[in-house]
């Protein structure tokens, strides 16, 4: 019989576990080892603003199998708080600390799977490591933040990105007065100017004071906790609580120490199989590269859908079965009180620089018939070719109906299709639940003033 | 200075007024002029069902343009309550009468546009001329039936598409008890056989009594007015109110007495240009025969989405601008009290007929992350070949998302997509929105079992 093949797992979130638990189902002889940094696995990370701001009780409701079913269901065994520290390539191992007790180990590969994720980035400023002063990305920052709720007059949020938003919302639901500095001039960048401000609208309608332009110069203490922000322009905000929301970096000071290939923001270049620059070393979700489906060019754009399916190829792959990573059209949704805003594809600004002929086309049309109570406008812009016809991107918000029609469009860009053929979609209607023109299909007609059928 | 073009359009809805809008904006010279038998123009058909039931107050809250403004604003000439009886192709003329006033005229043309729209499919029983007997078409109808439903009891609704099941729920909501007779053995039979139960356990659960394999045989009058309905086994429902919805068929008597050329269910061929057998004449809208984008055949699905499409594409054509119906997949949706139901592309049946080696797949999915409250489940069936893989339809059941859901698939399916491809589709996640698998990766996944990736 054949020695059984270790797979050795660095991160047991979404990606880690995808690979693990696929390529299990696949080859019951590979003998699967994941180490987990933080105390808590497959856990959803998207969730925990929500656990934050209390729609989610404990933080066990955003862990989808316990380190047990993972060992006694799936046959996969698992070791919490273990920071693996390096990998040694040559003799195909990684040397492990339980962070617990200190204790080392060496645990030998004949496949390694790194799915180390990625972490905030730690602005440069005064006064980060006052306490009070956190970030949100694991479990346990959500329990510390959230254990600081209760006693906060004042926060201040450091970023305008999704998770800032939606901390926004949920802080401010839980009675805390909250305060956003964008260091940008607007909201979503990606987003065209007029939907920054609509969100800015959206956030200012519920009491969220918002300083776009702010960059933050030094958090102050007082009693030794967080007292105040000061931007670099001078102006002093109060806040009992900052949470910095600033973007996320690759998790791969392991990798680039083994001399694995970086791209993108130091990301792990790995081809569609999920395959790094060792045959023996696959890398997948937010550490890993990925390849932009429009433009074909290596991005890192780090969302929880992504970091999954790129789990589950490199699990189908190690498993011995065909599969191959698509690629992404950076499709992303969020909700911001009774906002739903949503987006896929190239912005204008990224069309232009791909080289494309950009446009762009904007249309606000209700999302029911005309004549139907209930019907709230869904605003859309569509980004197309001026040459080809072809579809490049789209954003929208409004109603929650916005997803589910940028979901079309993700799947007409990915599909190639040109706004004429878009235009031609046999959408459904019912005076419920859409206008007899769809707002996709007003858009579309809209953007054919442009360029004509084809 | 050449003499201007005459543009005569046989009805007023749709496809009529779609037609002449386009084709008067593309070129001023055309002189339009539309007759319309009913006393409405340019409504909403589709909304009949919640004038009736009260959501909609007036019927004129259904009419998107007047008389008066097609005619001031659009330089269109409208005739209401004026009757078209008859088209001498030879010397491009119609005859018309005022129904009014019973007076006739003579128009010439020298483009003709047939938007006749359909009739009710009137069945062959005793009893259908009786007062309080009635159809739901146009405004009149509605205004009728609503007159009726403040003083009914009892209403028998006969026929369980989608016009029988959104009336279920507006006279059920109006305090009406209602009994739905369907002849056949489940309703919406283009659905599987387990999404039919779930839509007469939606029925059942808000009170309405549904009889299956149940064809009505006659109805009886009280007092000069419908009293009762007796189906074919002799079972007697008491009922002072009936309407019959048992389908409709092309309005195509005009056409035929012209020697057009008719197709499918006797509607009239045209090309992709709307162009009927005569090249003087177009048809549009539901008394025109369309070209299914999956077989490629002839179908008749008259649906108002299509039947504005198609007046467009008449009125581009005639304005002198290149267009082409690019066909039909019979999307539909409706809302039955608390569900949705939306399907597109061909059944396992209209697959099967039309020679795919055609497989199906279903799955239950939640709408939105797991953790997250106020999750509804999503049921989705896709219908795909075995052989290629290539998607073929999908019908759908849950939350209002599942509109968007079957819409995905609409371009999906008008690309060519396999099962494998919609796998890959980079769908939009954030727990309040959906999961991190969206219902139709997980439909999609599901297939692939039984094809595999391509």
């Amino acid at each position: 019989m054949a020695k059984p093949r270790r797979m050795v797992v660095i991160g047991g979130t979404a990606a880690g576990l995808s690979a693990a638990s696929k390529a299990k189902r696949l080859d019951q002889d590979l003998q699967i080892t994941v180490f987990e940094k933080s105390g808590y696995i497959s856990y959803g990370a998207c969730g925990l603003p929500y656990f934050v701001g209390g729609l989610i009780e404990k933080p066990e409701q955003l862990v989808s199998f316990s380190v047990e079913e993972m060992q006694d269901k799936r046959g996969i065994s698992v070791h919490i708080h273990h920071e693996v520290l390096s990998i040694d390539r040559e003799n195909k191992q990684v040397t492990v600390q339980n962070m617990k007790t200190g204790a080392m180990l060496v645990a030998p590969y004949e496949i390694l799977v790194i799915a180390t994720g990625a972490v905030p980035v730690r602005p440069a400023i005064e006064g980060i490591d006052i306490p009070r002063v956190v970030f949100l990305r694991t479990v346990e920052d959500g329990i510390l933040l959230k254990g600081y709720v209760h006693d906060t007059q004042r926060a201040v949020l450091v970023g305008g990105g999704f998770i800032g938003l939606e901390l926004a919302e949920e802080l401010t639901q839980a009675g805390v007065h909250v305060t956003l500095f964008e260091a940008m001039d607007r909201l979503l960048p990606f987003l065209p100017q007029s939907f920054s401000r609509k969100v800015q609208e959206t956030l200012d309608a519920h009491g969220v004071t918002v300083h776009l332009n702010a960059k933050i110069a030094r958090i102050l203490s007082s009693n030794g906790v967080a007292g105040a922000v000061e931007s670099v322009d001078g102006t002093q905000v109060k806040a009992d609580l900052v949470v910095l929301s600033v973007g996320v970096h690759p998790a791969t000071a392991l990798a680039r120490a083994a001399g694995l290939e970086l791209g993108i923001k130091d990301s792990i270049v790995v081809d569609d199989h999920m395959q790094t620059s060792d045959s023996a070393i696959w890398a997948c979700g937010d550490c890993a590269q990925m390849r932009h489906i429009i433009t074909g060019k290596p991005v890192h754009i780090p969302l929880g859908t992504t970091a999954n399916k790129m789990g589950k190829v490199a699990g189908s792959v190690i498993g011995g079965e065909k599969d191959s990573f698509a690629g992404v059209l950076g499709s992303m949704v969020t909700k911001v009180f009774d906002l739903y805003i949503a987006a896929t594809g190239l912005s204008l600004n990224e069309a232009k620089t791909a080289g494309y002929d950009a446009m762009e086309s904007v249309i606000t049309k209700n999302d029911k018939a005309s004549y139907y109570p209930g019907g709230e406008p869904n605003t859309l812009n569509i980004v197309f070719d001026g040459t080809s016809g072809r579809l490049l991107g789209a954003q929208g918000y409004g109603s929650e109906s916005i997803a589910g029609r940028i979901n079309v469009l993700v799947a007409c860009i990915t599909a190639g299709m040109t706004v004429s053929q878009v235009n031609d979609l046999d959408l459904v209607y019912a005076p419920p639940v859409a206008p007899v023109y769809d707002p996709i299909l007003i858009a579309a007609s809209q953007a054919l003033k442009h360029v004509g059928r084809s």
